[in-house]
């Protein structure tokens, strides 16, 4: 870790900056060629890019129900168990996400509601690879199942002899998604953007991935498909005053460390001997970290910042707006208070990031690179619509019949104002 | 307008196309050069174009308080109490949507909880030119101002006269919105983006505008910068059954109609009686309309079509998902109650469109262009961030520590398992 002592106000933008993206547009010329060939081949074009990308000859894209329960006998039983309290967790949690809105009456007469209706049709994209993120399918299964969604279609690349993860399946029975594709890259993205035989296409895609991904999920956007935000790489920021324990702080930044070499770890104290032990808790258990390659990668990028207050580690903070914030502080319902910019904050010493990575009940799909300033992280809300309605009786409209007649005029639009006139006239004849 | 019989299922998707974009390439470049500009010469570069597209040399892009107060007093007395009526009724509807969400406990000794953070500073803009839409402030103003935006910044272009609309003003005041900037076009977008000397950068713009603007909001999104929604012309889709009036059905359309020649217009009913009234009421109501050669653009390519049954007219109009519906049926509640993707709905005969446009409550900021199917309309929600919390106790962690180990191990993420492995050693020896 780079370490900066009280630095000048003045440079906590540049110690802010996350690493920029390298040149996106060769992606996006090559991802947009793999929309084109999936638009015009559909199945055939999927099934030759499973070929390239994942080295395996596919005849059925989709996942039989024989392969869903050869998947299920093949994993532990502690797993189970551990993904069916984590299911519930999470489902505890989105559930109290639930709004009850009742009618207003604006005026007599002039009743207003929202109701919430869910998406129709979504895909959740959840990467292959050495760490199937079955936890990332819990994730984006809970809220939607719990939301109503008529259609959820799941794509995730196969394995090399043509199956998919037997936890991924597991995971997709326990939520009852039984809608399964074998496809993974942006030709996964594709495929849920514009279907094809084997794949609906859906209103709204949802799920992290690698750049490509990343790529053709913007690219679906234009398509007219709604994506859950923007993505960028993982990151922690730690606010560790002098009570925190180095070994539990160092134990996080190695958790973000982990997930990959962009990952961005940024530690915030006001204790210089913190700081200090921290650094050599990192050292002492890189040494027996299976992906210590990784980890050291995305270490030599990340920042140990030393400031003098708790109000300059808060806003720090909130000038980063990072993903998941941890305030290993003794008193943290204060400083989090004050948060106005985080995707998921974890309060004190014994709330570690991965609690809500995995089971405590929030959502691990969070804002990256900044977007907390303005995004939210997914939720129950993610997979909703809020439809207005309202309602106007007689009686109603001779009270807010002039208000409207008045402001239309005023700016120029007479046939609204004559939508208006024209039914007061009615009103008007019937009560004579 | 074009009447369709019966049309067969098949071609209902025909049916629900709509106009498709020119073009966009040009309008981006020129776009993509209006931002390079505004971001190197700052206020200078919008003097420029105020100057190129106003046509008004300005010497302060800001309102003056004195400009304020002026304008304030030339807005005629009953404009001013419709404003504050239409103001009350939407903050009525709009504080209603405030939800209260408590800490749930997922496991004993692990709470999470969702804290609602306003957005730091929002953008709003505003079109100048013949019709100032005031309306549309309220319905960004009164939100933004609910949910405690610290910083609003109004962007409306200049008039002629280097001044700023008086009812724009007028309602800017009633919010309490004094950072007043004379930039219009995609200038005053890129300005909200970057910032200038006299435009503060924001973190997420709302407001509608001609294809320049709206080309300039997407491109704001490439800077980290949020958006309202997809922006597209403005759409109705009136269901009528034997009991609609005609004379209101004709209203409706044409205040559609009215807002630009690209309006889309569809009526769809179970009766050709109707269908054909409204025909003749349109003609009858267009000889004295004043923006007739407007709304005669836009019908022609408007579209009545003859449908069976209630349930096909609601299938038809939810696959279209349009901005506005207007159930003009007898019973409208049964109709209601089966919407899956619209933006607002209006019930009844006596719920005209126009009510929602001004001061029903209900927001007029909302999806077109299809993306009903997959966006909410603006609300007190597009102010907020939901920033999740979470504490877990040394209780807690014993309880949800062993499931975070085992699936962060099933995942290969062991620095994650040891997070947690670490406090839990921690609290086994404290507790001996």
């Amino acid at each position: 870790m780079q370490v900066f002592q009280y630095p000048d106000q003045t440079q906590w933008a540049a110690l802010q900056q996350r690493a920029a993206a390298q040149e996106a547009q060769e992606i996006e010329q090559r991802v947009l060629g793999i929309f084109q060939d999936v638009r015009q081949r559909g199945d055939a074009a999927l099934r030759d890019y499973a070929q390239q990308f994942d080295g395996v000859q596919l005849q059925d894209l989709r996942v039989t129900p024989e392969e869903i329960t050869a998947a299920v006998a093949q994993v532990p039983a502690e797993l189970q168990t551990a993904i069916r309290q984590a299911h519930a967790n999470i489902w505890k949690f989105h559930a109290s996400q639930r709004t009850e809105e009742k009618p207003v009456e604006t005026m007599p007469g002039v009743t207003c509601w929202r109701r919430s209706v869910p998406v129709q049709r979504v895909g959740l994209y959840i990467p292959g690879g050495t760490a199937p993120l079955f936890s990332t399918l819990l994730m984006l299964g809970v809220p939607a199942r719990l939301a109503g969604c008529p259609e959820v279609v799941l794509t995730t690349p196969p394995q090399k002899d043509g199956s998919v993860n037997s936890v991924i399946l597991f995971t997709a029975q326990l939520l009852g998604i039984s809608t399964i594709i074998k496809a993974g890259g942006a030709q996964a993205i594709a495929a849920l953007t514009g279907g094809t035989d084997s794949v609906p296409a859906v209103d709204k895609i949802f799920g992290p991935g690698n750049r490509y991904v990343t790529a053709a999920k913007q690219l679906a956007t234009r398509y007219g498909v709604a994506i859950d935000m923007p993505a960028g790489p993982s990151e922690v920021l730690v606010i560790a005053d002098s009570s925190a324990n180095p070994a539990f702080v160092a134990a996080d930044l190695l958790s973000q460390a982990e997930h990959g070499p962009d990952s961005q770890v940024i530690l915030v104290s006001d204790s210089m001997t913190v700081i200090e032990q921290t650094q050599a808790e990192i050292e002492r258990q890189l040494a027996t970290l299976p992906r210590a390659a990784v980890a050291t990668q995305a270490l030599t990028e990340s920042r140990a910042i030393l400031l003098r207050t708790p109000e300059d580690m808060l806003y720090f903070s909130n000038q980063y707006a990072p993903e998941h914030l941890i305030l290993a502080v003794q008193h943290p319902e204060q400083l989090a208070e004050g948060v106005t910019s985080a995707g998921s904050v974890f309060l004190g010493h014994y709330t570690p990031e991965a609690a809500g990575d995995y089971a405590s009940g929030t959502n691990h799909t969070l804002p990256t690179n900044g977007y907390a300033r303005n995004y939210s992280g997914v939720s129950l809300d993610s997979f909703l619509k809020k439809i207005t309605y309202q309602r106007i009786t007689a009686e109603g409209l001779l009270n807010v019949g002039p208000v409207v007649e008045t402001m239309a005029e005023a700016e120029g639009l007479s046939a609204h104002a004559r939508a208006v006139t024209l039914r007061l006239e009615a009103v008007a004849s019937q009560q004579q």
